[in-house]
């Protein structure tokens, strides 16, 4: 059986870029396997602790940003990372397996403490939060974690504790997972760098309104050598085109139109904006439907977090049995 | 009022040395104070993570030794650490309010990691200890805490930690405590090193049984200038006069005779185990006594447990409203 463990830091609203790389695979996988999908408050905190109120309310906006694109809390357990102590616990006894050596050659930690110009300040809870990944994950068994190719150091390292717990503890209770790397590629942002960012101001929302996505599509940053309509566009590489692969079909009369010159780009920015209404609408009636209720929202997040909390309390029951730690 | 917060890790029975340089404090200050005295598994797993079985299995003997020199439940609230998931939280903040420089810097932890000859592979979990002391003290708002002067830095590094705290998210939760340096002088091992130490087998354990106690004495280190009866002894740095000195009163004459020679090794030594047994006869019945019933014990061990949890969770609760991280 797959299992999956999934999630977001809730430090903004979710975009396009979001859904392409793995809302999208989200709503297909609930289907067929068991698939946990972590609010990761916590891991939030590591490099937002000076705000934990702001991440705390976005904790209901990812989750109907969630519920609007239909990942479906029958199917799916949705879940608030804080509220399960038993990867707070879990996190202590991996701490244990890793070696401070270790955590500092994490490639994908040394490479976000340049990019967050931390230097010789990191907070130590930064440091350690592979490890409260790994807590993460195997507290479900999780043996599938849908992640960027970036994010494949953080997969070894997990299952390097795994191999490491049972090991030491002459068990196989822990589960190795493997990493499942989305298929379709990442959506760039309207400004045509290579992913969509809050920071810089170039993502299309999900929880956008029509006049703003139409808005924000009309700006879009497309071939820059495309000057007049008579002109020969490039299509590979233009966000316009991208985006239109990602949420329409059809296109290949459009492309070659573009290519040999004759299509204006305004034409295609009208195809993209009718094709992400297309998309929109429905999640934005969603949307409408569960933010008009959000008592409603908080209860199937909390039924989640039970569910969820029942599944981690017994691997941690079973981990302390391992250990020999259980107290009668 | 008073809060104190003190402990030890169950790996190895008690012995004398712990009473003089703490047990016997504790026994006096549990009447004037609200004292929790954590017997610290978690912590001892940093550097004992191979054998929690055993880590485990010395939580029950510790408590018979808290129990027998007369820690009086009642008064005392002893409680087993890992049975407290708010420990494990707390920490998890404070982890994000402390560099992971500061960390490396910890003069007790540098000179553990040497002492324990970890180099490059120290455990994350280990060092990362003296945020879980943080969160140790500051569950209990404990604002005094007996330490040895070596133990001075993690007072300092929790106090940082509570200022961190209470500046960040702009409160004032958190409560500074100040290190109760026991005035009674350490004791030496029976073999005159600076102090007892399990793997140096020089300790006279408080369960240990009349006929150790004497052989242990017999063989004690003295004066190894004082040769014959008739030769002038030295009673300073004379491990047996700083043992008497801890157990015994009205040593001035026989510390007269012994100095200015005619007093025989064998004599203060008879003395001494018999001052030793003054002492354990009581401690002795007092574990028989508990021995006996070990559901007994458990039930004392978990009754404090659950008074420290609800003090604990009392605390985090005030914690996550300061961070503003309450989910309702």
């Amino acid at each position: 059986m797959t299992i999956i463990l999934t999630g977001d830091r809730p430090t903004g609203p979710l975009h396009l870029g979001h859904y392409v790389g793995s809302l999208k695979n989200r709503v297909e996988l609930q289907d067929t396997s068991t698939q946990y999908v972590m609010i990761a408050d916590i891991q939030a905190l590591t490099d937002h602790y000076e705000e934990p109120k702001k991440v705390k309310d976005h904790v209901i906006e990812v989750a109907l940003d969630y519920l609007s694109i239909g990942i479906d809390p029958q199917k799916t357990t949705i879940f608030i990372q804080s509220l399960l102590p038993q990867l707070f616990e879990l996190t202590t006894y991996y701490l244990n397996l890793v070696t401070w050596n270790r955590l500092k050659h994490n490639p994908t930690v040394k490479q976000e403490i340049v990019q967050k110009g931390y230097g010789e300040s990191v907070p130590a809870g930064f440091m350690v939060y592979p490890v409260s990944q790994a807590a993460d994950i195997t507290a479900f068994k999780a043996n599938c974690v849908p992640v960027g190719e970036d994010q494949l150091p953080m997969i070894e390292q997990t299952n390097e504790i795994v191999r490491r717990f049972n090991q030491v503890y002459k068990t196989d209770v822990l589960v190795e997972c493997k990493a499942l790397i989305p298929k379709t590629g990442r959506l760039p942002g309207t400004d045509g760098k290579a992913k969509m960012s809050k920071s810089l101001g170039n993502c299309i929302y999900l929880s956008d309104s029509p006049e703003v996505v139409a808005k924000k599509v009309k700006g879009m940053f497309t071939d820059p050598n495309h000057l007049r309509v008579e002109d020969p566009g490039q299509v590979e590489g233009n966000p316009v085109f991208t985006y239109l692969d990602a949420f329409d079909t059809d296109l290949e009369e459009m492309k070659a139109h573009y290519a040999r010159g004759g299509l204006g780009d305004s034409t295609v920015k009208k195809r993209l904006t009718e094709a992400l209404e297309r998309f929109l609408i429905p999640v934005r009636a969603r949307r409408a439907q569960y933010a008009s209720d959000p008592a409603e929202v908080m209860r199937i997040i909390h039924k989640g977090t039970e569910r969820a909390r029942a599944a981690a309390a017994q691997t941690l029951s079973e981990v302390r049995q391992a250990m020999g730690l259980l107290y009668n």
